[in-house]
């Protein structure tokens, strides 16, 4: 491989500078990928076509100089796989005609064994084959719980209260498809990782809607099995977003990378992490709105405040949509010419 | 005064025991309140009539018997007393036709001498006199920041990314319309307390999606302004949801009280204010969604954890509008009854 940085650094290794790459980096963002995306009939049809997810899933890694390639998904494929279709409806987000409301649904949904998700490790291989080497290809799953809001809740929301309602009202049943979500999950990874990931993200987009208690139980429980389930295959890097106060809980999972959101100061997670993982992120996306000063001062700031080892720059959250794509190649940049102290 | 737990918690009085409260507790939660509401066009026609704004206000103390009442309002009535007028769309949220897009639009609005909402001050001294010194009164506000969001978006968001977008591109034209905010908010909220507010309580319902560094200048320094503006009035309470890395910079601030959310941990708010603030909060809104056995345990897990003095009990964020009243009412037995050790 050409550039493992990324790979190396979350291993531990010492690298020469800082890796960088983006959480959305394959999307909106870029003029070529509207390009492709406006010829389809929706976000699914590129998803669900190998060739053009492989050819948006390199298109940063040729425009913007990203040190890593993650596959382009989206997390709901496993509730797709598992039998609860979901669409994408324009300027609003997911949406899924039929949800969760009882037990009596569960004869609704089933186990994947990742066979359902074919085009995904397709386009996987075809990624891998047609990146040479150049940099890492990352895989991805949505944690169960975040899946598991989608399944209950149907569509996005600010508080999640349904999701949250049914853990607390029908904890055996909540269990259930948390087990289910859980166990497809580990089906559909080793499937990517056997189509050629070398690197696995696990992506808690709602952990931080939920207290420390309640994420420990109905969360990071679930997340440690899927990591206990790929131990010694690839590096895996969970993202448990706005769970500032879990940290100590992530910390005990056997995983190599610890994913942080633009709110929790780089120190802070380290003291309590400890110096076994490398942390992942975490300049605030509203930063690449602003001018070029701004962006070089605050992406040093975040360098020098992780510190030259276990550290993959990336920002705190997906780039947004409509940030300028010579920002993010400042921000780019800007990583990887700096040199620390 | 009757019952004047809650504002002697604040003060910093020693209590009998733990005063309780619920953000939110004047709405959908209660049928008593669902009937009236039925009768009216809505919800606007609800907080700009008085005499059922103070109806409402009044019946979460008969029913529920909390130890404060919380005016019925919204804190929308900002923008629209400055010109921007905003809707409440059914099963939606606010909405607002018009929004702030740059500089010229500063001309459709104005600093509001506070005289565009002499309903609100009117439900004040209606609610004061029905109340006959019951339980104190609570006036609010939202903090600048929150509603320099809903005056750029235009509606509810998950990111606010057009808001955070004008911070760091238009900081000029930024500060402008924070400044109108504040001096408008100053203004209403010395006319909420002139009407017979005796505790004023700011809301950040969006603080937690900035970073530290932009939160404190963005957002604290217009708090700053509006508590300064009130010192020597009445105690004053500030809530900037999911800013848990702030409270150092929220404890600088001269106000009685802070509010936190349920991702913070009582302990570490303590250890980051110190002992001169009273804390609000801060139970897990789906908890009361649990069985009684739960709301029990939680509840009393939360009273220990903030001890005996300087707090005053909540939830960690509105109450859900499905939640059963039988739960909120076991809830407030259960700090009632709470004997600290």
């Amino acid at each position: 491989m050409k550039n493992d940085l990324v790979l190396r650094a979350a291993k531990g290794e010492s690298v020469e500078r800082t890796p960088v790459w983006l959480m959305r980096q394959a999307g909106r963002i870029l003029p070529e990928y509207r390009a492709v995306r406006s010829k389809l009939s929706g976000f699914k049809e590129l998803v669900e076509t190998p060739s053009l997810a492989a050819e948006v899933t390199i298109q940063p890694v040729d425009i913007l100089g990203v040190d890593a390639a993650i596959i382009f998904s989206d997390i709901l494929v496993i509730p797709d796989a598992m039998g609860l279709e979901y669409q994408m409806i324009p300027k609003k987000g997911p949406y899924f005609p039929e949800t969760l409301k009882s037990e009596t649904d569960l004869n609704r949904i089933h186990i994947s064994d990742g066979s359902e998700l074919k085009y995904v490790y397709d386009a996987l291989s075809l990624t891998r084959k047609e990146l040479n080497g150049r940099v890492p290809l990352i895989g991805f799953a949505g944690a169960p719980w975040t899946i598991f809001c989608y399944m209950i809740e149907g569509q996005g929301s600010k508080t999640f209260s349904n999701a949250r309602k049914m853990l607390q009202s029908h904890e055996s049943f909540s269990r259930k498809v948390l087990d289910m979500i859980t166990e497809s999950t580990i089906n559909y990874l080793k499937l990517q990782i056997e189509a050629g990931a070398q690197m696995i993200q696990l992506f808690d987009s709602w952990a931080g809607i939920l207290g420390v208690q309640t994420y420990r139980s109905f969360g990071i429980s679930y997340i440690e099995r899927i990591v206990n389930a790929l131990q010694g295959t690839v590096p895996i890097t969970v993202f448990s977003k706005g769970a500032h106060f879990s940290l100590e809980d992530l910390s005990k999972l056997k995983c190599q990378t610890i994913g942080l959101d633009w709110n929790t100061p780089p120190k802070f997670a380290r003291e309590i992490v400890g110096n076994n993982f490398t942390l992942q992120g975490n300049l605030d996306p509203a930063v690449l709105y602003g001018n070029g000063k701004d962006i070089v001062n605050r992406t040093e700031q975040m360098l020098k405040s992780f510190g030259k080892n276990r550290h993959i720059a990336n920002l705190g959250h997906g780039v947004y949509p409509d940030t300028d794509p010579e920002a993010v190649k400042l921000f780019i940049k800007t990583v990887k010419e700096f040199k620390h102290e």
